[in-house]
């Protein structure tokens, strides 16, 4: 059945310069069960307003700061349903707490925070608010992300035995923190940042897609960490080894370093009779092989997918969905879940979408490969 | 500068069952510029009803049809901008002239009416109005489209002496048109489709992308069209020949029983000195051959392509595109020619945006085709 | 049971500047089946002389003429047990027929002759001397050709409905036949190419892939050659409407002034179920679609596919064979069924060996290419 | 000049059942430099004459074993020129010793030798005997391997920062080598292989490619061997760190239970401004991305290639070579080598060529790549 009306959003950060602000605002909206109504859109409230006209929502929604807009929020009869961070990572903690505590849902970007034992202490007012928090690990959104997961699920390759993931960019090849980029400056300052440089700008996504697909732990790891532009005070570049839950074994690299390449995310899974392979450059495609049998190549939309691949998409076959479609499919599983709390209902959050406990294993991620490179050997996950 | 608010939508058609009508919503309010408020979704008043509830839209702007939409929202002080006809193609041509007739703004899909002449009175109808029509030749949203145009405007590859293009489905492989398929009953149905079947489909996507890109006429045309599943009324298979206003050749392939192909659209431009590439299942992506030199791969979202790509691109480089994005990149052409024209500003659609003359020119397409096949030879355009 | 000698082969042509002459050299012994003793390699004595010293022949048998090495080697107890025809394509039928007449059995270069006459002139030379012909459609000694030709003769896809073949290169996208280029030089000669251009150079190729592979034969075709480039005196780039023998339809192109294209022999098939595609550039991969099943790759060297297919590899899975290797097994081919003739026992050519019949048919293929051409209609094949 | 005679080449191994004898052969013979006149075939008389047979040499060439073979040959005057090696591994250090002193130059298989420490006497005793050394590292022998090295060599892409090399097949994800699967058994014997499994079969070639295109060499490791299949006695999987000469940081991964991989060795370097990408499977194309510019695709045979490139082509380009080509080059370059010193000219190897440098490299990488893993840390090399 159809609900009566749209779920409303609160953004904060997502303002001026920056990409993924709209990115969460169209991926919120795209599916018509959300709408973004309010935000505290950049520290500086001349900008939160400037911002909030771009996006046309009512000029008395745009807030100078989150608080304000939290307090305000509560108070209306039309007030937000849920808050999503935008922001740098230093401020997620911050954020998420106040509006846990307001008694307001939370979807975060990633990492959940900027250190480990904020992501603990994340997790304990989640718990206690109760309220669902969802985390943005966008590439957990694609069909073919879910089918290669329903695919480990029911040992479709037998016992997996060897996985490997990378993502590769290479646009900090350069010092371009030290030249105005916004995004890169930020990214590259342990203040806002947190410890972990791509690490935990994009290794983190690495970490949670082998976790989320395999459905294994990783239970140890040696990583090495480089800074390979001098001057840089974060990492570039990661190289790491992972043990999992099951004995198998993995390898797990990053970069932003990697010149010439754009957004290279890429999962290989291989078990005893078969393998899988997926690209997030190549979304709507999933590479099958198997012992003895031709190559498959799995698309996006087809009637032989399995539900979980069937229900992440909108098109038919052969129309490409790409990242805006798969960020908006965790914001649909969110809103779901919201819906159900709304009414009364059970609503935990399914287990396809990323939550706390993602955030918390995310960030114990970063943690460890820093002590693990700074040990340059093996640790316990 | 912010606009003040965003653009209203009413949509006719669209309603259940169909694939169109959300990827319509959907691409209209991606960019945060228009808003569906209205809709004659069903020519049953209980579905339109459902479908709007399904839409979230006002239970009052959920028409029984398209007449009492235009007339009601006409009245409104917060009536609705203008109209999205999606619905078979034997209505397009009233449907558009009521809007047109009540002052209201028309973005259609394609193609423009059911037969050739009706196009002519369609033309007639949007230039007496003075408004502007939008025609959603999705495919001329994609970013590298775009750039695929920009380089043959720009002679990139001196004189262009052949294309290709082809657009290949196979889900009409079977007769599923007798077998309570929607989508194909009405397809196959000469009453609700024009003459046209695969041709008109899906082969004036071919034949507008064809000229779109090279900036070339079709001149004449040899086409042989085939109803290769027994008991179809409409052709499902269409090789053509065309000559080009430049005195190129080339050729135009559209099937729906392409068994085991998808989407295939796929065009490739030749001249004196290099080619081109695109298609639409890799649409981020063109392939640039030269005499003696590398193959080039242009990636949507970089700073090398030219300034129509980059227009047409919301995610940074390696973050996906695809159908809906480009659909949506029409859209947005299209709420800011009606923005210019709400303010007193020139409005003219710009040359990106397909409009009444590709609507033209695509049913001379499908009248010149059948013709064609009919004497078994050339006919001029 | 091993053979205790090589077979002795003769080259006619192949020198000097020749990309050809080499090419049978090596294909010729790449098995091991296959010895290259004697040559007239040039119609300079001296050229001859050289070029055999370069094959490293014994010096007396690199000869003047043809004729000379006909009279010589089968004068000899170790002459040739047959010739390879590498000259320009009005030499094919003097020379085969001196062969043929000297009791030589022939392979040939294709096309068979320069023109359709002289096609079946050799025809009935060929049967007079009850001697193996073999003509060197290199494409098809690719592996997964055979695997195609074998799916299709087996209904793998139920009936065939559509094909689609096209041979597109660039390098006479300029006049370089005006700048010295042997090659180029004597293909556009009309007296030593023969009438047709591109649609004898390769289209032929495609033609015959399309036969090969389809087990169909086209009946009637219409076809446009054009000249595109100023000056040049044989037709450059062809495109074609195909009807097959079970009513199917299809397309064939091929071009040489496709600028970019290095050499883009593609073929695909649809029948009712499916379809196949594969390309010479990436000859290792058959690419397979079902109506709702994964798409597939056929990998060469695998131990899935069919007999035939299997039989034409040589390197397991994974070690890429190419042209030289599809080459190669046409010689394997006719080796062993010189053999068998040597041993008296029964020596057709085998099915998959491409012999006289397809000579003819390919030299009809450019003949009814050229008047349907000059018609601008359908011709009956 | 062209040379007077074909350069004879004697086997020993390569008999029944093994893949590498005929390549051998094949590769060898392909230039039209060398022929194959004498073996020792295999370990049992009969086989190696059943061998000689198929492959056509004198009965009394095909010799009951190595030392006969070197005995007899050096008492022709028509004797070997070279011996080429294609045995089990702990072979290969007598029989090349046994050549050597016998003042018969060798080309030999990878590894060099089973251990290090044989290595290291192989290494004096090719020294001790002047004698050209070949080490059939096939994959160096590419045309596009060759271009990618250039590309380092020029500095194309400023300084190394990261590489990857993989190399992965699924062959013996099951416990293969205990079902009479010839190959498989003596490679997962200690005795007969040495004491690497996969790292020495194929991780060897993967160290020696990663050394040989970017012109670094491997400082420090830190690698995991693993058994993944129950009851192998070597190593069937291994993930490995490296450091490099230039302070650059690598992946190698090697693996033979990769299920579904055929043979995929894939290489990628990445420097400051730019990097390259080349696999095995799809052998003639290269690919180069630059910060800021299109991704780019250099295929072989092409005219804008470098020097090395174009001097391992045979065929235009669009027409693929492989394996087998690649292998040849090897032969030709050690050919013209040999030809060299019969000649009393100067004879040094290219540095195009691996030799026994590459071969104590080689040999090790394995030593120290299992001392790592025994240590579970970094070793230096």
């Amino acid at each position: 059945m159809a609900e009566a009306r749209k779920l409303r959003m609160g953004m904060v950060g997502g303002g001026a310069g920056a990409f993924i602000g709209p990115v969460h605002r169209i991926a919120a909206e795209l599916d018509g069960e959300i709408e973004m109504v309010a935000g505290a859109f950049s520290q500086s409230a001349e900008r939160s307003r400037e911002a909030g006209a771009r996006f046309k929502i009512a000029p008395d929604r745009a807030y100078p700061d989150y608080r304000t807009m939290i307090e305000a929020e509560r108070q209306r009869p039309d007030g937000i349903d849920f808050v999503v961070i935008a922001t740098p990572n230093h401020l997620h903690l911050p954020i998420a707490q106040a509006a846990l505590e307001a008694g307001i849902p939370v979807v975060s970007d990633k990492p959940a925070t900027a250190t480990y034992e904020e992501a603990l202490a994340l997790a304990e007012a989640v718990e206690r608010s109760g309220l669902p928090y969802g985390l943005t690990h966008t590439y957990a959104g694609y069909a073919l992300v879910r089918e290669a997961r329903s695919m480990c699920a029911a040992g479709s390759f037998g016992a997996i035995r060897k996985v490997a993931v990378e993502y590769l960019q290479g646009w900090m090849s350069g010092p371009i923190e030290t030249t105005g980029h916004k995004q890169a400056e930020w990214r590259s300052d342990p203040a806002r940042n947190g410890q972990g440089g791509a690490i935990g700008d994009i290794g983190t996504h690495a970490f949670h897609l082998l976790e989320y697909v395999s459905g294994l732990q990783v239970t140890a790891l040696n990583a090495t960490l480089r800074s390979v532009v001098p001057g840089r005070r974060l990492d570039d570049d990661c190289n790491a080894f992972v043990r999992l839950s099951n004995g198998a074994a993995g390898t797990l690299a990053c970069s932003q370093v990697a010149a010439g390449e754009l957004n290279e995310l890429r999962l290989r899974i291989y078990g005893e009779t078969g393998s899988l392979e997926w690209r997030q450059q190549d979304p709507n495609r999933l590479v099958v092989k198997r012992l003895n049998g031709p190559e498959e190549i799995h698309h996006a939309g087809t009637p032989y997918l399995g539900e979980d691949a069937r229900a992440a998409a909108r098109t038919p076959a052969g129309h490409p969905e790409g990242y805006l479609e798969a960020f908006a499919v965790l914001y649909r599983e969110y809103a779901a879940a919201l819906r159900a709390r709304q009414q009364g209902q059970p609503h935990a959050l399914p287990p396809t979408l990323p939550g706390i406990e993602a955030g918390v294993r995310g960030m114990r991620f970063i943690e460890r490969a820093i002590e693990s490179s700074r040990r340059q050997g093996w640790v316990e996950f």
